[in-house]
């Protein structure tokens, strides 16, 4: 892997306060050195140890620890999160993932601030969370549709941070990432959609929509990327015109937060001769 | 696969009113031509029909359709279920999964009927859903540990049956599956994590109490099987002993519960051709 990372993603595709995504080539592959061919065999040796890290997790949970992770995951239409989904999250066990798609608002939840759907879905302890889109798309489909008043808006990028900082301090490891794809390549992805009778089911009426108010929706972003990519809760851009690269980019976020927990496996917790006899006799 | 399989698992290991689990040898292999080898090369081709399949009924529920799938797993300790989620389970899109580890009940949980923590759990329109014990437990170690009276006990096995009918009748295909393992594998298995520190977390002093009432166990489950088979809820009995027949046993459980369902992709419901106008121009 130290031949295939240059620089590690949580560096090279970290952003902050002064992003700007007109200056990341959605085509680039930052830090990787090799093509698609490594980028494969990248991601099946990253799955062994993501499954390996996700189990000691789970074990440390069931030993009494607190720690979880959370991935978010934001992108236009066809960008990719189901790929990362499928193809990274895919390789752990299914019994140490809390997937959750969050999709058009109920008129509950509605009726509670926008956050309060998002706590319902956070990871328990030993979980790696997934949100397939989450609180941000309050703030982006929410500003560009201006679903609620702009002093609004505003006002949530703090209630964010507030409450992405309460996560991490309750022992959740937070790695967002917008999954960053050129309009060019959404049109193809779409145009394949309309051509493939097993791809129709994915394909909305509503996209093109949303691919007409393409600038908004980048400058929502970038705003978004600005003002709530903090230390606890950092924002990762990666490139996803390659669907390879977006897949082990990600996993490589995260390995590298499971790594950050330095976990190992729990003690026994009973007496090990003992027990052997209990287990002999019984 | 028709070289593997002599007789569906839907046929032969289906269990009803006259089951004796004494008769069942769980090192037996029923129905599959073939040794591990062979069972290892089943599970890897399985695990792209069972995959394919379930994104076939996420696309159905995605045009309106009603349907899913639901796998209960019971077992003794270390008979398995972990492993049937982790490679059985494990090969179907995360986004397609909805699984639940039933833990000893909460208090809230205690202050309701039985059923009601289970209802909260059942798998959306789209998704399997996998129960990790289930409301049986309720007739299991709520039996052998007499955790409510007799004739409460008595009174659930009618409640199963009313719920599961119930829940059948609104689209979801219930799979039963009793891991079956042998009081000597199980021994040996629980010794085995007594010798790992990477397995020691996996170990619970509680296990060797629960085998010092084996009997009891077999006895309950034999009376919740011969109970609460039924037609629309059948439960299969999976010889377990060996892990690799009990994991391709249970995914060609899942894969025939899904083909049972013959779904198509769904049709496109927007017209074709204008919306690749709409996208060029877009």
């Amino acid at each position: 892997m130290a031949k295939t990372w240059k620089t590690e993603p949580a560096e090279s595709l970290r952003v902050g306060a002064d992003v700007r995504l007109a200056d990341i080539d959605p085509g680039s592959t930052p830090g990787f050195d090799g093509d698609k061919k490594y980028g494969r065999q990248a991601l099946e040796s990253g799955a062994e140890q993501l499954s390996e890290l996700q189990e000691k997790l789970f074990a440390d949970s069931r030993a009494g620890g607190g720690k979880s992770v959370l991935l978010v995951l934001q992108a236009m239409d066809t960008a990719g999160k189901g790929g990362i989904v499928r193809h990274v999250v895919g390789a752990v066990d299914p019994q140490g993932v809390a997937h959750h798609a969050f999709k058009r608002p109920t008129e509950e939840e509605l009726a509670h601030d926008f956050l309060w759907r998002v706590r319902n879905q956070l990871p328990d302890a030993g979980m790696i969370g997934v949100f397939d889109r989450s609180h941000y798309e309050d703030v982006l489909i929410g500003r560009v549709r201006s679903l609620v008043a702009p002093e609004v808006i505003e006002s949530r990028y703090d209630d964010i941070n507030a409450f992405e900082a309460e996560v991490a301090a309750s022992g959740t490891t937070i790695v967002k990432v917008m999954l960053h794809i050129s309009s060019d390549e959404q049109k193809a992805r779409l145009g394949e959609r309309l051509e493939r009778p097993d791809k129709f089911w994915k394909y909305n009426p509503g996209d093109v929509d949303e691919r007409l108010v393409w600038n908004d929706y980048q400058e929502a972003y970038e705003i978004a990327l600005r003002k709530t990519s903090t230390e606890v809760a950092p924002w990762f851009v990666v490139p996803a015109d390659k669907k390879w690269f977006a897949r082990v980019a990600v996993q490589r976020l995260l390995i590298g937060a499971l790594r950050g927990l330095d976990l190992g496996w729990p003690a026994a917790d009973f007496d090990i001769e003992t027990e052997k006899v209990r287990l002999a006799t019984s």
